[in-house]
């Protein structure tokens, strides 16, 4: 029975599961027991999910899984309102880079925050950012788990995060030295008429530590909630990919998709099957 | 009457409007008397709008009124999916070039399209932006109407504008000479890391054309019809305007506010009274 999926499934070694996609009618457990069943070797988890799961005992579900950890989501949100929610926003970060190298993760993903609630700066809101992350790099350092800024499309620019193209980002590692790198996310970058050269330079630099796949809709009807199944949308996704090879990225396309009317709605075996089947036709 | 009126609504020798502002209630010709009411001086009517009201009326309206036309919205949407497409783009383009003269507007706005039907290649798409763009300058220049492109922000990147970044549109700019210049939206331009320096250079190359403001809502319903009123949100609209200014920027600050749900609903009155207002006060 086993075999028998494994062959269904086909080849997943570079396929891996950000657990987003799934999570409104599975919890972590159910995940993992559904990669399993789809032959699936890498996984995400958000920190949500593996605290109502328990650390420890996430991670041994993981590794008794045989499931490697891609990367851990997410750290970040670091401008705020005053100090002390700075400061609360470090600790939480320090907290989550010690999770990550509990889960052994590959690194932590980081949605950096945008304006705190009541300010319009956002130049203040990106040194505060880089603030933040310069009090964590040494504990990540030590803990040995890279940090990886993920630029977010300038539509979260205010909510979200305030860094919001690979060039900034890169801008931003170069500042903050070693450790550190970005999530190139196909639905953040796609549009940029930077696209290839920031992938090539990231490349350059090994900042390449995570690939995010999934797509953009015409019409896309929510800002946040109506991202796309490959293959359903406008991104090029095998020419990013083959971007991302170029530049020296071995690491696996990972599926992460927000769709609160649709895929979220679905049965998870399904969408399990059919993020594997278009990761295979069209990524 | 007039005078007391003139009184009411303060100083407007910096602000236009932007018809699609109270396009839903009113026509051009009511459009026309509003401004006259508001003590407005300057209008940037639509192409739609104009076409309804007849050209040669338009005009006559517009030049009884004594309004200046800071610009016609818009032409552009130069990609198509064929040959006959794309030239039927290259001809519409060049009648809007000559509607813009007949209307004595000091420019014409361009939303330069997106992805033709069905397509997928982003880089294709500008490549037809920069053609056809190519294929109007000359009569545009024999026409002395400037072409302002407007970059639109990455989320209308596949359906309405390809062109994203001032650094890009000034880039176009650069390979396109004389006669061409950007309008900086503040609603596409607010997120932009390189948004002082684009404007900058702008400003040095004489390619500050036309200033839209309006406001970005936190939360933000709907990608194309939640702007918000200046004040309502998170731009930092002042400071903004001042990096206009410091560049060389002279004309107005164009309103231009799409609010299919809250201000499109209101009394026109009433929005032109609260534009006003908020132009004075938070621009």
């Amino acid at each position: 029975m086993s075999d028998m999926l494994r062959d269904l499934s086909g080849d997943t070694a570079l396929f891996s599961l950000n657990t987003a996609t799934v999570r409104e009618r599975w919890d972590l457990a159910e995940i993992i027991d559904g990669c399993v069943r789809h032959n699936i070797s890498s996984i995400t988890p958000w920190r949500d999910q593996v605290a109502k799961c328990g650390l420890g005992e996430a991670a041994i579900r993981i590794q008794d899984a045989g499931l490697a950890v891609t990367s851990l989501c997410r750290g970040g949100y670091f401008p705020a309102a005053n100090a002390e929610g700075r400061q609360t926003a470090i600790d939480d970060n320090r907290r989550a880079i010690d999770e990550a190298a509990t889960l052994g993760a590959a690194c932590l993903v980081l949605v950096v925050g945008g304006l705190p609630d009541g300010t319009k700066d956002i130049e203040d809101a990106r040194s505060q950012v880089f603030d933040g992350m310069s009090a964590i790099m040494e504990h990540a350092r030590a803990c040995q788990i890279p940090l990886a800024i993920e630029p977010l499309h300038p539509m979260y620019a205010a909510d979200r995060a305030c860094v919001n193209t690979m060039r900034q980002a890169l801008d931003l590692c170069d500042e903050l030295g070693e450790g550190i790198g970005i999530v190139a996310d196909v639905y953040h970058i796609w549009w940029d008429p930077e696209l290839a050269d920031q992938i090539a330079r990231a490349g350059n630099d090994n900042r390449l530590l995570v690939f995010h796949v999934c797509d953009w809709l015409v019409p896309t009807n929510h800002l946040f909630l109506d991202r796309g199944m490959m293959g359903d949308g406008i991104i090029e996704l095998k020419k990013i990919r083959a971007m991302m090879e170029t530049a020296g990225y071995r690491g696996s396309c990972e599926v992460e998709i927000f769709s609160a009317d649709d895929w979220w709605k679905r049965d998870p075996d399904e969408v399990l099957r059919t993020c594997i089947e278009r990761h295979q036709s069209v990524v």
